[in-house]
């Protein structure tokens, strides 16, 4: 999805493996490796590094990187903005974590469970993921830490600190870097995600001056309406934009009032098919066809919509779900 | 909902005073005095405390109790259980409250926003809501803080440390504890709600053998293949029984071998409806007509299954949802 990453190592249990392998063929991932993890999430990270110097006798050896990134896997939400903001403060500090607000006072106890002393909240934050170093610094970390750190210790800024003296520099990251951690943050995330693919549509038009007013008005009524970012394309302008826009978007209202746009439709959809977009969510496609222009009959419509319908129960298996509409 | 606690005080913003005292109406919820906030937490919670000292001029004055709990609103899923401990423990020690174990690594920045340590995350907890006082301790401390700690504190038990020389005792708490914050939360505690509600269903049977026969292996059923707690209950018994296990059940099965069991589908949404239990959330009452047992004829079950419809339109009203089935 990011570009400016190259390689990204995914570290997983040993009864994972082959599960993980398959998960990154099904969807198609490119630049991965899977490594082995160890007992513990220090060693399972150490593992993770340990790769980009020992793949030299592998059959595509990795190449050691300037700056590499932590994440877990358990905050499926990071943005680019916040990779990019880590990485450049990470070049330039040696070390960089996302860090949040405490929700809680953090408390310490006693040996009997007593309260001991309760932390100034305002002074402390939550240190959350992802995280960058540059790679001789972690590295070199990891080399000197006891067994103790790899056993019982979570926090890779701290070994950074402790090993090399680097003091990591603090960015605030958004609240959706939580860890799913219980059964309700599933619903959570679920709800997040809906609500992302909820958020942009695709406004296409074809090349009658009637479906372009008409996209154009669409646009602007969604805009002042509800939150989601539109973008409004004409077909046959420019594919290369067309590409673009689809890449990430899984909303999209085709607006027609050319005699036959069947065809133009099922080439939308062939586009999607081969970005690969609806391999993770459903693709939302609702065909407009206008009947109020010239050369357009009622009828002519009516017709046109029975074959979408069929079209519809065919790419149906392919994620995409089209409707038509008549108007 | 719990008979041990003798008062509830609701501290809200003056803006919602309205809002609150018509949802304590709507809901019929009993015992309790309505406060108005104050411009931070500490100064909401000090109102609150001090209407047990100031009230005896009004028409129903509050009683000073010897414990009292401080809880937060955005914390719905306080069960019985952890009131209990902290209220025992309070009255042991002084003060209690709840924690959970930290999630994240808590670390402390420097001024110029870099790391300057982290916590070791096993000696530290999250401190969480309910909270129990002594009240005289918890009115004391409120009484010495500074206009610094009612503007800037949080943690109540940090003044009961502080002003009090209290050690609050600390008690593990549920998970579901958390503080709904983000909009995310809010999915998260639907479906909390949602689980809650479909994990116990009542199974009610009429006297006939057959009926209690397939109530009690239904019973059995249910146990064994999903993680519901069911109680059976043969209706004409014992009807203080049914009162208690109808008061926190919000799915019935009603099991009828005989000729007409009409009227007692009727006297059920009835109890249902006196005992308010589909004010919050819906009820659902699947009433089962055993046709294969003597006396019985399909047609007659037919007959039955269509008064079943017609009185489920009339009480969907009242939020219960009644559903007919014929085997």
């Amino acid at each position: 999805r990011i570009s400016w990453i190259s390689d990204i190592v995914v570290v997983v249990s040993l009864e994972n493996i082959e599960t993980m392998k398959s998960i990154i063929e099904k969807y198609g991932h490119k630049r991965i490796t899977v490594v082995e993890g160890g007992v513990t999430r220090h060693r399972s990270i150490f593992n993770g590094l340990k790769i980009f110097l020992n793949s030299k006798l592998s059959s595509c050896p990795l190449q050691k990187p300037e700056v590499v990134i932590i994440h877990d896997a358990v905050r499926p939400f990071v943005e680019e903005d916040i990779l990019l903001k880590v990485v450049l403060a990470a070049k330039e500090h040696g070390a960089a974590g996302a860090i949040r607000p405490l929700v809680s006072t953090v408390v310490a106890s006693s040996v009997d469970g007593s309260l001991d002393h309760s932390l100034e909240r305002a002074r402390y934050r939550a240190s959350e993921m992802p995280q960058a170093f540059v790679f001789d610094i972690i590295y070199q970390a990891y080399n000197q830490c006891s067994d103790y750190d790899l056993d019982y210790g979570t926090e890779c800024l701290h070994l950074a600190l402790k090993y090399c003296k680097t003091n990591a520099k603090l960015i605030e990251g958004s609240p959706d870097l939580w860890k799913v951690t219980y059964k309700r943050d599933l619903y959570a995330a679920e709800s997040i995600i809906k609500d992302n693919l909820s958020q942009q549509v695709c406004v296409t038009t074809d090349m009658k001056e009637d479906s372009m007013q008409l996209g154009f008005l669409l646009h602007e009524t969604l805009k002042s309406q509800v939150k989601v970012s539109t973008s409004v394309y004409t077909r046959g302008k420019n594919d290369n934009c067309l590409q673009n826009i689809l890449r990430q978007c899984y909303n999209f209202i085709c607006i027609n009032a050319k005699k036959s746009y069947f065809q133009e439709i099922q080439e939308l959809v062939d586009i999607i098919e081969n970005a690969s977009i609806s391999v993770l969510h459903p693709v939302v496609l609702i065909s407009v066809y206008l009947t109020a222009s010239e050369n357009m009959s009622f009828s002519n419509g009516i017709e046109e919509l029975a074959g979408i319908k069929e079209f519809a129960r065919e790419v149906e298996k392919k994620n995409v779900l089209v409707y038509g509409l008549l108007i």
